[in-house]
């Protein structure tokens, strides 16, 4: 069983390796973070909270958003539509942001993927980009237990300056047919919600409520349907970590989703969801202390899924 | 040497083909376009003009613009260095509006797919949309020889409407460093570029000026210098037909550069510069009625490349 | 747990959907295979072994050779060397003949893809192809705890003739610098060791084994490593089902690899080995019956991984 | 008009490049020759040679055999169907050696990159690999007007011994449907075409019979059709120089088709003929000193096509 001892432990260990990674540069926002930081949080399916390191500092969330934008996406049209008419369900071994694959494919691989990822935002219900923030943000403070849960206005307004590779991808995706309602308002939104400051300790919420079926640890209120828990946590074994996926699924066996904000979400069916804060990333966009620290918490727990 | 006769008898031969093509169908303005319209008309070095069918009939420039645009934007920034960093010169052997080689290349293969033209179009000077255009229309005024070339209104404002496809293309070469300034200005001045009425005999005017070493065979005046339009031409025989290019190399043998409103801009040096008008296109987007006539006057004149 | 009815109930699901599918068509050895033929067999980490419909009905191994020649490659090579200078461990989201990653990786994507799995047999030792062949169906036997398992002579020959696409990723694989030694040598393996018959029951033997950690649930011999069982199992799991691994591990959860001769290869750890016969495969070649009994058994039973 | 001076002095022009260019490495045969040798020859239309530098040291022909084969290939199935249905005639902007294009295409781009000219190989009529080659070496002395031309049984063991790439197009095209026969019969005749002793005399009458629209200025003899000349020499300007086809069209503006072995034929229609000699390749695989050598003469001399 975990215990506060190897929790200190794993964040001894994943700090000898936090040199070696660097923070993400395409925005000063994130590239002027301290990469030294790390924090981890895991939260049982009782709701008791362990923590060590900086796991109260606040980072943007990132591509863990992906996940609630997809729960909210399918309370809204259904994971039927979802996956049968938006995205796929495939990992694709391309970098996160590639568009060749929508040149040769009808609909995007996987809602992981920020192709994906814009598609199932552009089918959250709401008129306008605020009308759907306001639903994930609600959605998020939920999931993550965690009312104080805002969005960073900085780093919002350099995605959006420099969104323009995901301009590109959405743009793709309107003139593909895949995209639904107006462009620019889709954009506004997911630079929005990539954008909301979380801590590891929200995170390990969130990942708790995916371990737990779709049932907060903590308050014990069934927010997500079982189903849907069950869904994402495979789409993040297979999908979660960019095109590191198959690496990490194979070396530590966690269900996970990671952010170039420095997080990571892990959530073990019936035994915890974690969280990780470290903004250090390796080549691939995955936070190199953090995956150190699952693959010391792999080695030592039993609850690996290979 | 080419005669009225000759003109008549290819227009007469060409419209055996125009059932088995079919209008744009992308935009209302273009598909309801009467398909079975054709024109021909022919401009020799000393300025005189034959003309066949339905030569004076208004259509929108579409991708012969390129021409245009790339001839301002070598005034405005020198052929040195839009074909070293902004675009290339290699036919692709892909759809014109293809996005997939974006991904492997540093710069788009050739300023006639959309990609490298729009590319190209960001680097005319200008302030704004408005300017760029102003220069653009003033420019072709004169190269056509006719001052009251208008721009065409409803087609411009679909072209803006549904041009998802291009906006992709540009925000990815924005995200690529190489797109200059804004991409919305940039791409509301290529809508606009793309939507100006011409005429068979407009065309045949720019091309006339191609063919004559970049001098106006009416008025005698040296609009572009002799380089530059050596340059055109030689880009028009391998990367003017789309995708088609090879093929209309070895069949017709003619530099040609056509759009899908239905033109054609043929380019002889020394000899003529020919316009074509036929909106019924093949499934490259090229003019059936316009390839067949000149594959009639290619096999009859002696002035092929080939 | 599993019963002889649950597996009674899940045939008789499964037969259901048989209909759906049809037998792989490249060889006519494959495609005259009755295609309503239908078997399970289920081993537990005791040894015990339960069946149900034509589990001891003999079809080609197929592509489940892969996990077998992976094991005698780490063997002979080494993980390490194996997964870093050989072959990657990421998902592609390609059909599993594709060529299209191989020109812009330098190694094939993961070892359960055509080119992966070819790279790998490169690297088995043995001088020839009998050789190898020899240690490979000799390891095939310890695996499925079956001393008469054979060499299907007539599938063997038809694959060595219709084999040209292999022959191309191999060749490319060579030029590439990834495949050693003698391509042909290597390719004539590659088709002996697809072309071994085997039944329900054997796959169950070996994947009882790799979900018993690699010993042997019969006879308790430990016959590879720990470490290997849980790389093939996360392996599997990832890339085992072709193009349609995601979906897979979405609906069902389980840890499979499957082949064109309609075989299923299902290791749930620490409970199980399933081994499925059902040649009606679907459009990425994964057998129809075989998926709705696997799905059936995992709504009902509580080991799937998700 | 073309004389012994001008050649010369273009000789002198491009011997001050040849230090930028290197032989090809993937051979030893090719990676020894001194590289600072360059010769040119020049044959009118009534037959008359000019000469300058080592225009009689012989170099394999390599890719400018893919002239000969595709004339010979013509003359066995006619041009309709090999240009329907073995190969296309666009441009690709793909390296000579790219296999990426043929998973999206059902033919070859065109009969100059290795892909299409194996497949054109493929339709040479001859029982055996011995069978067409004698058929094809028996061709190229008529075509270069040298009955002593021979294979160059070094090169050729070497570029079979090395050709894993080429069988990986190969086997691909079989796997396609495309290649007809036997897979390395073909391969064995290609690695043959390529490696036969020519000089850049034999080169240039070769071209100054395109060029002569089929008839060979020296004996006057027709040896090919004027229709099959006229193709031949619009792939050359659309395909012939690989992926620098463009920007030699623009540049230089002939109709030319190099070879690794540092030749090049360059054929200006109603004329003349020129070969070239330069191993000293740059990164396209082009004569560097050749290059330089045809732009000092395409200013020089009236004949560009643009």
């Amino acid at each position: 069983m975990i215990t506060q001892e190897l929790l200190e432990d794993a964040l001894k260990y994943g700090k000898c390796f936090v040199r070696n990674g660097n923070t993400a540069s395409y925005i000063p926002e994130l590239q002027r973070v301290n990469k030294y930081q790390l924090g981890i949080c895991a939260v049982g399916m009782d709701g008791e909270v362990m923590e060590a390191g900086d796991s109260r500092v606040p980072f943007t969330i990132q591509s863990i958003s992906k996940i609630i934008s997809l729960i909210l996406a399918i309370r809204d049209r259904g994971a039927d539509y979802l996956f049968h008419d938006k995205v796929g369900v495939e990992p694709t071994g391309d970098p996160f942001n590639s568009i060749i694959k929508l040149e040769t494919k009808t609909r995007p691989f996987n809602p992981f993927i920020n192709a994906g990822a814009i598609a199932v935002a552009s089918c959250i219900n709401g008129d306008s980009s605020d009308e759907k923030f306001e639903r994930f943000l609600s959605l998020t403070r939920k999931l993550c237990n965690n009312e104080t849960i805002e969005l960073n206005e900085n780093v919002y307004r350099s995605e959006k300056e420099t969104g323009d590779r995901n301009r590109a991808l959405a743009y793709y995706l309107k003139a593909s047919g895949v995209l639904e309602g107006d462009v620019e308002e889709c954009l506004d939104f997911y630079f929005k919600m990539c954008s909301v400051n979380v801590t590891a300790l929200d995170v390990a919420n969130l990942s708790g409520l995916l371990a737990n079926h779709g049932c907060c640890p903590a308050t014990k209120e069934a927010l997500i349907e079982s189903q849907s828990a069950k869904a994402i946590r495979a789409l993040m074994l297979t999908c979660g970590m960019y095109d590191g996926s198959g690496e990490f699924a194979m070396t530590v066996g966690f269900p996970a989703k990671s952010g170039v904000g420095g997080g990571i979400a892990v959530s073990l069916a019936g035994r915890m969801g974690i969280g990780v804060f470290g903004p250090a990333l390796d080549e691939k966009g995955n936070s190199v202390g953090g995956i150190k620290m699952l693959e010391f918490l792999s080695d030592r727990l039993n609850c690996q899924l290979f």
